[in-house]
């Protein structure tokens, strides 16, 4: 087999086999196979795509690069959710408590954050005393012991997808459905999902701007899965403004309490209702969607929920009392109010700038070594559809810098993701859809 | 500038300017630029082409990458000729002298062959004392003193264009017009030429096997050439058979030599007549088609052509006498015919399979540092369309090894290289078409 040849075929439009794909990602990996070859490859393929097969085929390849996690000894059907990526986004904080308040068993390993704040992983970290490093015992025996834990990735999960990625980003080859597809859900399934559910962001703030490639990107998703029996459900949701009020770290677990308390942000507690519905369903715990629906209602106002946060932060030496009095979380020492430039209606909210400034103001990475703090970011009082006065705070900043030119332009930078119309703007629609194995359920 | 950025836009349909050419070849012949980047690049280019502009440019980018070939001391409009490939093509080998016998200066640097039989350099090798090894000053001086010097090449021309051939070679990204069409015409302006007469084969021997193809490519060049302001001709002509029938070093010498006293074989004839009536136009040595005509006509009917040859051996150092007693040329050894295997007649000759019989006979390298034997090759006694009788010999080998088993096989393979049919089969066309900046002419 000649990975020239392997080019050839797909530029011609032809469809790789298990072997040849096989053949180039194990070549890739070893580095048998140059980057050169791998991203007129990665071209071909943005032009001729890949069928549902070889999609998946190409996934398990990358699964199949490096360790995998293995869940096997923890009973239950273990379902995974995905975030495509956006900003002000605390679901995973809130579905992993309250899907594992449902019995699903939740082992999630995690990554640290790279960009507008931290990851979950981070995130947790904000909660004195949290422990996010365990060994895999520890970890599974966490799993058994109380249905949840969320740790740090270790080990060499799917080096083919990073070594790939990188090249990708590199070679102006990332817009391609079934390689953003294969990359999704290769981690997932390396991490050990028995079924996943995927969050698709659309919109501005997103990786995909429009509705119809979000939809091709969740199809492509929800037939791999399909194609490797791991059923997978994509729901696709607005990121034309930032999900919730908060961004930055200390911020979103607050966040996250209050959503579990049921005194969450209206949209926040509406997508991980639906989330958590879905991966309900996928974890057998419910017969239908309706019942998927009141059993998640009653974990949440029951305060299960909340208290599986607390087992889960006590589990990893953390403390608890978080949960009842969130002011024992880190506080940013400084509060700055961003006020409107004019009256008017808020047309839009740029979710992306918005990030960018929280990672400037401390709570992101731009690079992997820089440190992050957690106490810092934005919080917005603002959403898409509200009227708003001159001079009326349209979010507020957390600093811990005090230097008038900074806090001058961090203010500026706020405030101009914000447009500000005269005319009344529309509220945005939160939920477009659902990808399942039977088809597209537009909402 | 991005490079990225540049291949984002190749992608998406855009047209490169010159500045962003200028950045990617630049940079890739520093190495500044990585190949996984250019083989990015170059597949975007397979899917989505460039405009003439952008060939145009890219060919210059790449003149410019390397040395240049000076030839403004030397009076006159330098014609230089260009075949894109074949078996048994002796074409340059005859019309080098025919055109300076017009009184067009032929300054032409030529490589070593790699493949079925040496280049132009190598066959001239095979004039007992021929030297190919000259000093600039000596061939610019040899040009002024009789109009005419073939040597071999040296200084170090379009390396952009030698890198970035060998990474479409491995990636799959050969089979691009406008990046085909920029790599055969960087060359020749590299070299010198102020205008450019090509020789575009099509058909089962050629690198373009179906004529719209060899079209679209003709039609490319003459557009680079038009762009750039070295006027472009191109024939397009067949090699669906050999041209000639002598394969191999000494032999097309041969042939050469009794093309060039008015004996040579009709099709190798018809077309170094072509060919050079273009030559003689573009040098400006007459005034319409018909006066060409004529003159080529009269410069090999008079013997000034042959003339012209024995200047060029004597001024290199050559033994001009083999034009007139080719016998001094080496001989092989030993003469093996090959039998046809059936009556019938001749549908088609695979150009292909004898060039690389050619090769095993030791006519030509497999790689660069292989030596070869001069004095070996096929002769062809049929052509397509010509009837043949069991047991008559379709060809004859010119061997210099005598191993039973190993002249079997070279026997086997040539009388391979013809198909027989019962039917009888018609003879094919040897020029299909003239490429001009005013159009294609069909013939």
């Amino acid at each position: 087999m000649r990975t020239v040849d392997i080019i050839h075929k797909k530029r011609d439009g032809g469809e790789l086999t298990k072997e040849e794909l096989d053949f180039l990602i194990e070549g890739y990996t070893r580095g048998d196979i140059p980057d050169y070859q791998l991203s007129a490859w990665a071209m071909a393929v943005f032009f001729n795509g890949m069928t549902a097969r070889e999609t998946a085929e190409l996934t398990m390849a990358m699964v199949r690069s490096g360790e995998q996690v293995d869940l096997s000894s923890i009973p239950g059907v273990k379902v995974d959710k995905h975030s495509t990526g956006g900003v002000g986004d605390t679901t995973t904080l809130i579905l992993a408590p309250l899907v594992a308040a449902a019995g699903i068993p939740v082992a999630k390993m995690s990554g640290r954050g790279l960009g507008h704040t931290g990851g979950t992983i981070d995130k947790l970290e904000a909660i004195p005393g949290f422990e996010v490093e365990r060994t895999k015992e520890q970890f599974l025996n966490q799993v058994k012991e109380i249905g949840l834990a969320v740790v740090g990735q270790s080990g060499n999960l799917t080096p083919a997808d990073k070594k790939l990625y990188a090249l990708r980003d590199v070679t102006a080859t990332v817009e391609s459905i079934p390689l953003i597809a294969s990359s999704i859900m290769s981690k997932k399934i390396a991490s050990g999902a028995d079924a996943i559910v995927l969050d698709v962001k659309t919109g501005r703030g997103a990786f995909m701007k429009s509705l119809e490639d979000s939809v091709r990107l969740a199809k492509a998703m929800v037939e791999i899965g399909t194609e490797i029996g791991r059923e997978t459900v994509a729901v696709i949701t607005n990121m034309d403004e930032p999900l919730g009020p908060s961004i930055g770290n200390a911020l979103e677990v607050r966040e996250a309490i209050e959503t579990l308390k049921g005194q969450g942000p209206a949209e926040l507690t509406e997508l991980c209702r639906e989330l958590a519905k879905h991966m309900v369903l996928l974890g057998g715990k419910a017969q239908d969607e309706t019942e998927a629906k009141q059993l998640v209602a009653q974990l949440l106002k029951s305060g299960e929920a909340l208290e599986k946060l607390k087992q889960l932060i006590k589990a990893q030496g953390g403390d608890a009392r978080v949960a009842d009095e969130p002011d024992r979380l880190p506080e940013a020492a400084y509060r700055v109010p961003v006020p409107s430039p004019a009256d008017g209606c808020i047309a839009a909210i740029d979710a992306e700038a918005l990030g960018v400034t929280a990672m400037l103001l401390g709570a992101g990475r731009a690079t992997k070594e820089d440190p992050i703090d957690l106490a810092v970011g934005i919080k917005l009082f603002k959403r898409v559809g509200d009227a708003v006065k001159a001079g009326e705070p349209l979010a507020e900043l957390y600093m811990n810098r005090n230097e008038p030119a900074d806090t001058a332009r961090m203010c500026e930078r706020t405030a101009a993701a914000f447009t500000i119309t005269e005319a009344p703007a529309p509220r945005s629609k939160l939920i477009y859809a659902v990808v399942t194995r039977n088809g597209v359920r537009y909402l």
